[in-house]
């Protein structure tokens, strides 16, 4: 069925709050999950309203949580989740940021004891909305083994950027650290058929073509088959976000794909720049104007984010689908 | 001839001297070629004293250039190269930024006009010394096409990181986002051997294994034979180093394979993180050791870094191999 996207967002908030959520809770989460939607990232989506549903019932989140600020020194932020969803504490994370990145220059901001952020990059349009530059960084649930190792340590870790732009829709990048979503190694194996090399470790570590053993394994990280540049990215989010956060390692963390499990307390990070504090707005504009300028040369090259953003324009014009359990 | 340290130094800087850079900028970069010599990374070790100083009697790097400080905004710091070689920009980004980190918590410094970085992540040592988290990012001459395009934009545009340890080395990241170095198609160009598909593409933007072709060519970021991952990673290091700065696109700057050319004016920029302003530094320590000891689980894992490190250890005892025109 499609409705509106203020219809979509009460109705996944209703959900949330007959889980336990708080209505602040549910809101923050609900707005996240219907643009997830609205943008095509489904996996992101309304989906998610089970699984975090049951995350409030069985105390892997808590629905009661309130956000606050732990840390504030300077252009370092650091945000208490409280083990609750992580849509509120980034939001408080990125708004308070702001205010500091457009006071001090520079902020990051630092979000500890938290949950599954979504799509990541969504938390830094506020920013770029602001004028401001962001980068991303959030681990998650271990997925991936360290460069030369054999089992699960890092999550899939994704990165985001977002680069406003004047008089246009800003660029947003957002990408996890794997190779492939183990989404695409669960269709394979559904169908019976072999993952290409480079892809995923067996549970004994060993490289394996084999989906169902894959499933049972690790991912590899992007680039795996011929570098440890990808584990050595994910190593570097890992300890940003957990490091300076004080939050759990993806190691620590029960997967979010099952329904029993601890509080994962993950964390998130976020950088916001003011261009004006460095070289100035002008000279922003028009150096993000020149590359853009370079890329389009080709005509294979579409702008990073455009397509979410498209996809978004319509549903908002002409609805959002939701799953009748909504 | 196996000399010094010191004795490396010593003549590289001369040579240095003797192409026109002024004492200060020729002992800088003398240090940090040598401190890349020692530790085994030989590409952007002493070799790169001939190519520096010709770009220095061709004008595309000015030896009498003084580094200096752009503008300071709260954390935000823009240090201008002044055309010069890298290494005093480099070296007083990191110092100031070191300052204003420890004050404010965090600093972001983009350095503008400037030239080859060398090995990124030895502009941050001093900031782990200090006790700092450092983040590195650098662009380069155009060598990887955006993702879906055909010509070369982006440089191959190095992500450093450094994470201090008490009582041990820090964890050392450096990568470049190619999905193998030029340098490695260069020796294979030089040898008349093909390279592996998935390396790099020929002038026409096709695929190809011959090396002198992929020369004309340009490489593939990390992951290009399944995402387009590390394309997207190398615009991020590109705006954030050419936009918040004015540096040059990599588009924009000569290669610095060949004598003759522009001056690159190519940006780098750093982030330096104080774990004090944010969880604290006890938290942050033992944040880091738990994730080393689950990596260390595996035999396999070595620590980012600790091989460099262990090679200069070597070479500052038993000495470093100098070419013989030093």
């Amino acid at each position: 069925m499609k409705v509106s996207f203020d219809e979509a967002v009460r109705r996944a908030s209703a959900a949330l709050q007959r889980a336990g959520a708080s209505a602040a809770m549910a809101e923050s989460t609900a707005r996240a999950l219907v643009l997830a939607q609205a943008q095509g990232i489904g996996s992101h989506g309304l989906s998610r309203v089970a699984p975090y549903s049951v995350h409030l019932r069985n105390g892997r989140a808590n629905g009661a949580a309130v956000a606050s600020i732990a840390r504030e020194h300077g252009a370092a932020l650091l945000v208490d989740a409280k083990e609750g969803l992580a849509f509120p504490a980034c939001e408080l994370a990125v708004s308070r940021g702001i205010e500091i990145a457009k006071r001090l220059g520079v902020c990051f901001v630092g979000v500890t004891n938290s949950h599954h952020a979504g799509v990541l990059v969504d938390h830094l349009r506020p920013a770029a909305a602001a004028g401001l530059v962001g980068l991303g960084f959030a681990n998650s649930p271990a997925a991936m083994p360290a460069a030369g190792g054999r089992h699960a340590v890092f999550g899939t870790n994704p990165v985001a950027a977002i680069f406003p732009r004047r008089g246009g829709d800003p660029l947003m990048i957002d990408l996890s650290l794997s190779e492939v979503a183990r989404g695409k190694v669960a269709v394979a194996a559904s169908k019976g058929e072999a993952i290409p090399a480079g892809w995923a470790l067996d549970r004994d570590g060993r490289p394996t073509t084999d989906a169902k053993a894959a499933l049972e394994g690790s991912m590899l990280p992007i680039g795996a088959a011929t570098s440890t540049k990808g584990a050595m990215l994910a190593l570097v989010v890992e300890l940003l976000v957990t490091a300076l956060t004080g939050a759990h390692h993806g190691a620590e963390a029960s997967s979010f794909f099952v329904d029993e499990g601890n509080a994962p307390r993950i964390g998130q990070a976020f950088l916001l720049i003011d261009p004006g504090a460095l070289a100035g707005r002008a000279v922003y504009d028009e150096r993000i104007e020149a590359l853009i300028a370079e890329m389009l040369v080709d005509e294979g090259v579409r702008l990073a984010g455009a397509r979410r953003l498209e996809l978004e324009r319509k549903a908002r014009t002409e609805g959002i689908e939701v799953p009748d359990a909504l």
